[in-house]
């Protein structure tokens, strides 16, 4: 058995760390922290846990953490995963960062976006998580960059594409809508139920949104060039799940019928992703709860642009999913286990 | 008083159109038909009318309709609305459509996107009747075709652009969502509440909604050229509302700012158009149940696209409130009598 | 034209308040306050008033707010309010509060419920403001106690039966479910959206609900004799409404078809109780926006037990609706004015 | 591996057994039936099982169901069942029954509420499903009929207190509310989205639900004497989850504690209940997609009644998680295989 922490452990990431690991034959969860709510039990935050996990949170104190695991997923916001993950890392440590400190690896650019890093000698060591694309590196990896939920959505959507360099890099417009449990479990206005229920809205329009970099980073790389997008993120009232609708303009005229041969040949053997048949579109609805990111690709017959929809449960293949997944890589493990649960549908 | 009619009333825009003319200071509503419920009062099928409207349903006798009114709302599906429009109008009445049938000047686009069109010769009569485009030709007109939901939100959002030149008209991707009350009052497993719930999908994706020769036809008008355009609606679980977050490539450098104060000239005057300052966006939330439509413009300063967010309710201005806006200006009324009730948040 | 003030402007009473009043033709709002927000413009905090009332949010000076109006709603937290009335009314001023403070008329028990009473002298000289029961008191009324929302509902549902004797006082159960709008607008990690929604439950059971003195106050003088009740308020997954399923046991034989008899009788005349006919139940979608109560007695004919079901939305019937009835009856106004409005629906 | 077949498997309880099934480590669904889809891979009805489970739906032609499966759950409408169940039997196998058609023991009552009993020699061979009250006759046994959803909230609700005697039988009132799945899957206007969205309602008020004598008949057997129940549900707009508020008058004065130490020891060692501590309440958000049942049981200080508050799954243990239960308990498996799935919160 593999003794495993969660840090942060009072957000809806890590409860859905807790939630998939609970069922997971190789791991037991031996540590769980949270700064706003130490001395609680878990499941007196939780109560879903109740019976089933009752361990008292703890303070964050990276060393006695890395006394009771081997692995720890760090599921803190932005700056405060990297003054920790340095000490675990030293203390020999397997670490699955869910924050965004390590997904970009170029330090200027997380200065721009966000702040001054203050980690950059682990930058260089860290592996970004998507398995479909970086699968090899993610085996035996120390420090794992688990992908955001929006660019998990929109780079599986074009990897095909882009690595066949089917359409122009230049042309990409990813137009996302986010389920609100993405906004995270922090008291705020914006976020109460009134504010957001029977309401669509488009926020951090025009390229504000922190996740922009991570997906051109990943983006260009598959292209073999650098490359900008336009990405829109939406809310939507409901608690899971992201849907990206993508809009591209092809190199050379394109079918339908390709392209999903194209993608059913890219992701075969591909035990999360699924292709869907032409005439199926995905909805975030059949994923929910479950790992997999479902893809339709297809042609507009009368503008021939492309468009990719893809859907995915942000806190489970957008979050704490790909996190075990990303795990099980790391620690010679099946790359399924404990993901096998099907969508709750209704 | 003026005597009105609504052929259609027991579906989601005939209930709204009763809800906005019960507050409307020169109309009495005379007459309901359904053919669903005829027999039945209305305040059986929709008991929010309890006690304030208790008119019987009919079924449709077009010659019995037109003696109780002077104005008839046609709130039918496409194909029933022009087999009896042309009664309506032989006896003189004004017609106010909210079905597709008299959108689209053009039979031959109409039979490829419905079916052969009953009723070409009252088509060049028809008035498009989107307020802040057409109003001088909606003016004492006897036949308006009210526009369709998407279309209202995504005209309104390129208008300014277009009448100016300042897009490329080939560029345009409008990518929309809109509540559940836009897929209508009939029993279909796809609109249970458990289907909807909980999921966010795109549907008719590559050109296959039938919105999308009607909001050609009128951006075609506005840009003095035929252009093609890549529309994506998607259902949200929410009851009402239409958010369109529309792409386009500019023709010259444009700034936020610059396209904001031509926004807020081209729609100066209008009642029910807010042009949003700079840094604000729209939601649907916040015109639910109004008659307004919210208008951001922007540039992506990453990649130097135009981004138009616009927000409707689309029962109201996306179907009965701009119908009755239409009757108002058709019969010669203050354009903003009985709509003036602000939105209904939370 | 009244000039009228809200005092607590930032709350979704207050916003309810400026909606309705916004149509009411012979009030014109003149100032609004907001701790929170002062400086503000309340369109900046509620968008839905956008290009229709602008006004800037005042902090609470109440001499100030004195001066620019005649009538003043006072949307407080409990205590808040009775720290200002005093003074409005010594201004010659006349208060529709909507906070607790002037609900209970006994100050003791307002301690044991609340905390020690500032200003008993006024509360002699408040009306409890629930029209149906106490209209012509509150005709002329200077300090009008505007009911909470599960007591609207409750008193409402057991009136007729109360007055009439003909349920044992002793046996009520009143089991309430409202929506989440009741809960207020302050940031709290329970009333995110994501902690809400899909959910149902319980609380304050036992008695433990502020509101369970206020209701047994006036369901004992309505009984003529001290009664208490068993009293369960539950949280909906939805915006607005309060449905209230009461039980009693009659004290002789009842029948569905009498009951339905006796309330017609009892609120006949009434513009805003509507008694359902027998085999109508009432819901909380059918009120939603409107300043109805819909109520529907009946007999368990297994048990013989009595039930009545009540529906209102709690921001209007239950809340700024009700205050505005209050205030037309204060003032002398018509008491339907500015109140006329539909229920939205869907 | 243990064959199994789910008859009617294109409503939303097969598709619930399929998901459960799927991670059953002793069972392989064989064969599905589904009159409506037949003919159709189940994973084109239900996309959540897109490559995990793609049999094809077949119709119900029983001897060859039976031929496919050991055991055979049928998840059909009342009537339905009883017309395929006796030729299961015959052919050996062990049903698990979903509909109401084997848990009324006495066929009058069946006749009365529903209509004629086919099949009244069966009744008296099959067991109610409820583990909790009847473990023991569920071991090994061939036909067991899975109790109804709201019964089951409110028999585990209730138990403790009707074997101890320590409530008035004749004073019980049952407050239930369900999610909107509890509906079925069929197409009919009541259940679309915006006819449930934004709308709170009781139904079948004063005794007239079906699950009333199924409740009475158990709760009667539990008193050890005949009692009827006044029963009032209500739909919530959610999907899934039933929350039960029972009230009680004790014979004896109680106290919350010793409810609670009571409940403690009659569910002591039971898997799926969780008798919460004092001050804790449920919460249906808590068990989605769990097979738990949490109850709280309270004394209302005010008044002495007794409230119990208890909230399940209605699609897991008010029905398919139940049945897997029950299947494990008539097969000979550990109870709880398949059945360790935390919720999924939010």
């Amino acid at each position: 058995m593999l003794n495993v922490a969660i840090v942060g452990a009072s957000g809806y990431t890590g409860l859905e760390l807790i939630r998939i690991l609970y069922c997971h034959p190789e791991v037991a969860v031996t540590c769980l922290t949270s700064e706003q709510s130490a001395g609680k039990r878990v499941s007196d935050v939780f109560p879903t846990l109740r019976g089933r996990c009752d361990l008292v949170l703890e303070n964050l104190e990276p060393v006695r953490v890395a006394e009771k695991a081997d692995v720890i997923f760090t599921a803190l916001p932005h700056k405060a995963a990297m003054e920790v993950v340095p000490t675990f890392l030293k203390l020999g440590k397997t670490v699955i960062d869910l924050s965004a400190d390590y997904r970009l690896s170029d330090p200027e650019v997380y200065g721009a976006w966000y702040e001054k890093h203050l980690n950059p000698a682990n930058l260089k060591k860290a592996v970004y998580g998507l398995p479909e694309i970086r699968r090899t590196k993610i085996k035996g990896a120390r420090l794992v960059a688990n992908p955001g939920c929006y660019p998990t959505s929109i780079i599986l959507g074009l990897a095909p594409l882009l690595k066949k360099g089917l359409i122009d890099p230049h042309s990409i417009i990813a137009d996302s809508a986010s389920g609100t449990s993405g906004a995270g479990r922090s008291a705020k206005v914006d976020g109460l139920y009134c504010e957001v229920n029977e309401g669509f809205k488009a926020y951090g329009v025009g390229g504000a949104h922190r996740h922009t970099p991570e997906i051109e980073q990943e983006l260009s790389l598959l292209a073999g060039a650098g490359l900008k997008i336009t990405f829109t993120p939406h809310l939507v009232p409901m608690d899971r799940g992201i849907l990206s609708t993508i809009y591209a303009t092809p190199t050379k005229v394109a079918t339908t019928e390709k392209l999903v041969a194209l993608y059913e040949e890219f992701y075969s053997g591909e035990p999360f992703v699924r292709v869907l048949p032409q005439g199926s579109l995905p909805s975030t609805a059949f994923v929910r709860g479950s790992n997999f990111c479902d893809i339709a690709p297809l042609v507009d017959g009368r503008t021939g642009r492309i468009i990719v929809v893809s859907a995915i449960d942000n806190l489970v293949k957008g979050a704490s999913g790909q996190a075990v997944q990303n795990m099980n890589l790391a620690c010679g493990f099946p790359e399924t286990l404990g993901l096998d649960g099907l969508a709750l549908f209704p």
